[in-house]
């Protein structure tokens, strides 16, 4: 961060997630979703990325992919991808991440919420970046992984960001909208 | 295609691009790269995405993927993937995309590389998607693998864009370059 203002954080949620018919389940870590989404985040400014999952196996694959870029092998071999993978955390949830938000900024976050579905009212990307720039608190942005975030995380969130593409095909992978949202929000100057 | 204009396609190139010390190489295809970017064109209305590889058994690995998903189980068990991939084609050469461009839509098309170097002469995002709103040729987008395209793949382009994070960090995974670059291009209403 290169300025003073408060940070921008992401978090890539894998419970509470829907599946194909709606019901909420817990999705696995991928290595690549852990990779692809840290290398964007870094590239546009975000101070951490936080991979939520309640399910201790998982977070311990997640330290074991950080600690081998952080300590081992791969950051000697590829220092960008140390670099990128520097800003990942694992948690055991979206509160938990909010409350690190928190003491880390003194101040909690407010929450950005996605979705490929359209049923909640939607801010659009243009309004969203103004309101980032012109920011007094940190940011939040939460993304889900399957089939999408579990309404219950999107009604508790402050603002609830337009989907991608509102008409037509609309299966991006997380990673791709990701990097497409942060694109839409920080392209000009990063967070 | 919804309109009468020519289409747009995408080559991700496995062959000629470079390493990190800048000598030119042959990448293997991934099969995140396949997905990845097939749903992220098939997003943004792309006609056709060529996975461009000199390497028989590379092709063959293409064409067994494609397989899985046209004509076996996964199809079946998510359709709007196996649509995603319709549009995928494993070819041997740039000059061959170039070529079967040309039979589908009776003229070769104006190519577009993409660079996170910036020694070329760049065009901005904004006037790239105005020209190719107005275009009467078709286009295709030109994306390198590895450490990005060899240089005589960039000299030969007739448009090149611009690098989408001229500064700092700039290490982001292809297929989010190509979704972003896609959502710049054509965000506002599809190729």
């Amino acid at each position: 961060m290169s300025d003073q203002r408060p940070g921008v954080y992401l978090a890539l949620v894998h419970h509470p997630v829907r599946d194909r018919s709606g019901a909420t389940i817990t999705t696995s870590v991928t290595n690549l979703d852990v990779h692809d989404i840290a290398r964007s985040a870094r590239t546009y400014g975000v101070s951490k990325y936080y991979v939520v999952t309640p399910i201790e196996a998982q977070q311990a694959l997640v330290r074991h992919i950080l600690g081998y870029w952080r300590e081992g092998g791969g950051g000697q071999r590829v220092p960008e991808r140390a670099n990128a993978l520097s800003i990942v955390q694992e948690t055991p949830s979206i509160e938990e991440a909010i409350a690190d938000i928190a003491r880390r900024e003194g101040s909690a976050p407010t929450v950005y919420t996605t979705a490929a579905r359209s049923n909640f009212d939607a801010t659009s990307y243009e309004v969203a970046a103004a309101e980032l720039r012109a920011r007094k608190a940190p940011a939040l942005l939460v993304f889900g992984t399957g089939y999408g975030l579990a309404d219950s995380v999107i009604a508790r969130a402050s603002v609830h960001l337009a989907p991608v593409r509102p008409d037509g095909y609309n299966h991006l992978a997380v990673r791709a909208a990701v990097s497409i949202i942060l694109d839409r929000l920080f392209g000009d100057a990063g967070a």
